[in-house]
């Protein structure tokens, strides 16, 4: 039996999504910069990604900026945000449970001469409001919070932290990396107060190599990527048709009867809550229900070193993650777990289980008997200190 | 019948690239930073890919950088040596013929500080060594030159131009823009003194979306997308295993029976060449065999508008550029072929026609029945001026 519980690094594409990346890629595969027929029929596969994904999220389609996927999204957010408006100031704020496409970049732009301040979690992984107000100044010209933290699941409400952000500065930009939340909530940037959010496309059983950035009309960011003008001159370089109509269609689906997909899902995760916690010395890290994301599960396992645990599931064919794949180049122990309060014992005692439309409860049962069964072995042999 | 001559601007994948984005897209679909079986599947496409491309310059692995494609191979060699070589100097040379990709990058850089020097082209589309060894200096820390020009497929000698530059100052990075020159030429970065050098994926039936930035060994440049520590940290996000995949086997097949796909290319370009020169108000921009592009037949057409020309065509079923389709979104007149000396009354009467694997001599008579059949009629109803 093969298990994948590894949709938050990243999921199979959708039939669907298969289907139209090849019609682009062997059929209508013109440059959509070209003046003939072929051009046209490639510019309209992603007009109608545009529409889809507009759709979505209740904005128009020239708010849609697409990207090579979620760090170039939050690449662009940040950087753009930061050299368009270097005459307002050059302070930014995020938390110092951020994705490293997040804090790299923003290191990035420490040596560049802005300044950062980086906020801290509470246990729930959220900030806290009063600090933030207390943080945001007149020269801070952008707040970075991610929406839904991707090694635990921990979720923030742009809605309030944006409102807090307003009240202090109303010019202070709003972005929030939405890379593990777009597809799982219904997200309005207008009603919530976002002015630029980061998407990445094979989190939602798109394609790899795709991604957008919605960027608010009217707020301006400089490009990341110069050259021929494509995009409205926001982001050169010929668009990737296959790859732009792949994720239009997979932001389509997986927004079709979204609430029974995120309910399903939910269903999943308490299941696997419930289940994981009747186990002696495993804790459950994520909350159940909307408390956190309705597709990770994050569990410690009390003396059992999380690579141990990883390669042994894998031996019965249940794929998971330890700490969070987007950055396992990084050995070295995640920010997140150490930020919402993990004791020390545990951190590297932690395994990911995340979900995607393809899971079952069947898979949770099997995955369930080969913890049980491999727990204790483990335990028996875990190494002295 | 259907005739694509838009080769330049993008090409159709070949069957085999497009079986192997199927596969990555929905059987090896892991993450490349898992630590799972599946991450290690998907990590192997990448190292597969990266052997082949190596190969086909006969560099090594570690010296092949995967980005999103032309322009960001573009963006990231000039932005990335910039900014990496600030301390050593701030002077930037390139030619007033180069794609949106460079010199609108390089007028970032302009803003940022750093000064740039164009150098102008003969009728041949060549560079003046002797101005380029007059205007390397001290302070200059990059060279960016294209390979083969987008519009006419006239060739730089990349060699010479090296030994110029490193005469002057060993230090001066040389960064060659390949996206027309990469699988119709045997590139030898190490020979030819190439320090950087930049690839796209779909001018070669590869995919849209993916291309890469030989990095010589030892040459230290900053990266354009910050985030996950992916490839070495040079260029972080999730790799497009898919994207990656179809590249490689796209490089790999255009550079088998190299010699002989290059040389049907040329065949098919001297044919066009000797077909077009034989009609009345027919100028070819571009030389006959090596002296050019073999992909690439600049023709400019008296009394024709091109863009009238262009339509009439498609009508017909055969789509060809008029000026670059990288570079369509801008009106304006073509930089290339003022560059070269063309006669003003021919600069809006200027199609090219580019050739891939797939094209043949069969449809080239087609193309010269249909252009003997329209010219007549629409020098007629050219309007006055």
């Amino acid at each position: 039996m093969e298990v994948y519980f590894d949709n938050a690094a990243t999921t199979r594409v959708l039939d669907q999504v298969k289907d139209v990346v090849v019609e682009a890629m062997t059929v209508d595969y013109g440059n959509p910069a070209a003046k003939h027929r072929k051009g046209m029929e490639a510019e309209q596969y992603i007009r109608t990604a545009r529409s889809r994904i507009a759709k979505t999220l209740k904005v128009t389609e020239k708010e849609i900026l697409f990207t090579s996927g979620g760090s170039e999204s939050n690449n662009t957010a940040l950087i753009g945000a930061a050299l368009a408006n270097r005459r307002a100031g050059s302070h930014i704020i995020t938390t110092n449970i951020e994705h490293p496409s997040v804090y790299n970049t923003l290191a990035f732009l420490e040596e560049s001469g802005f300044s950062v301040t980086y906020l801290a979690v509470d246990r729930n992984g959220h900030i806290s409001l009063e600090e933030l107000r207390e943080t945001v100044r007149e020269d801070t010209i952008l707040v970075s919070v991610m929406y839904v933290n991707n090694e635990v699941g921990a979720v923030e409400e742009p809605e309030e932290i944006s409102r807090v952000i307003k009240e202090k500065n109303p010019r202070t930009l709003f972005h929030v990396d939405a890379i593990q939340a777009y597809g799982k909530y219904s997200i309005r940037p207008r009603r919530q107060g976002i002015d630029l959010l980061s998407v990445s496309g094979h989190k939602i059983h798109g394609p790899k190599g795709v991604g957008f950035l919605y960027i608010r009309d009217g707020v301006k960011i400089k490009p990341l990527i110069y050259g021929g003008g494509q995009q409205g001159g926001m982001r050169s370089g010929t668009e990737n048709v296959p790859g732009v109509a792949g994720l239009g269609v997979a932001a389509e689906e997986v927004y079709r009867n979204h609430e029974m997909k995120v309910a399903q899902m939910i269903e999943l995760k308490d299941y696997m809550t419930d289940c994981l916690e009747s186990l002696d010395g495993v804790t459950v890290n994520s909350k159940r229900g909307r408390e956190s994301a309705p597709q990770i599960v994050s569990a410690s396992f009390a003396g059992v070193r999380s690579e141990v645990l990883l390669h042994a599931l894998e031996d019965k064919g249940i794929y998971v993650s330890s700490g969070s794949a987007c950055s396992s180049h990084h050995p070295g122990v995640s920010g997140t777990l150490k930020g919402i309060g993990l004791p020390a014992g545990l951190l590297d005692s932690t395994l990911r289980f995340s979900f995607g439309l393809f899971n079952t409860k069947g898979e949770i049962d099997y995955c369930m008997d080969v913890l049980k069964e491999l727990l204790p072995v483990l335990r028996k042999y875990r190494p002295r200190r």
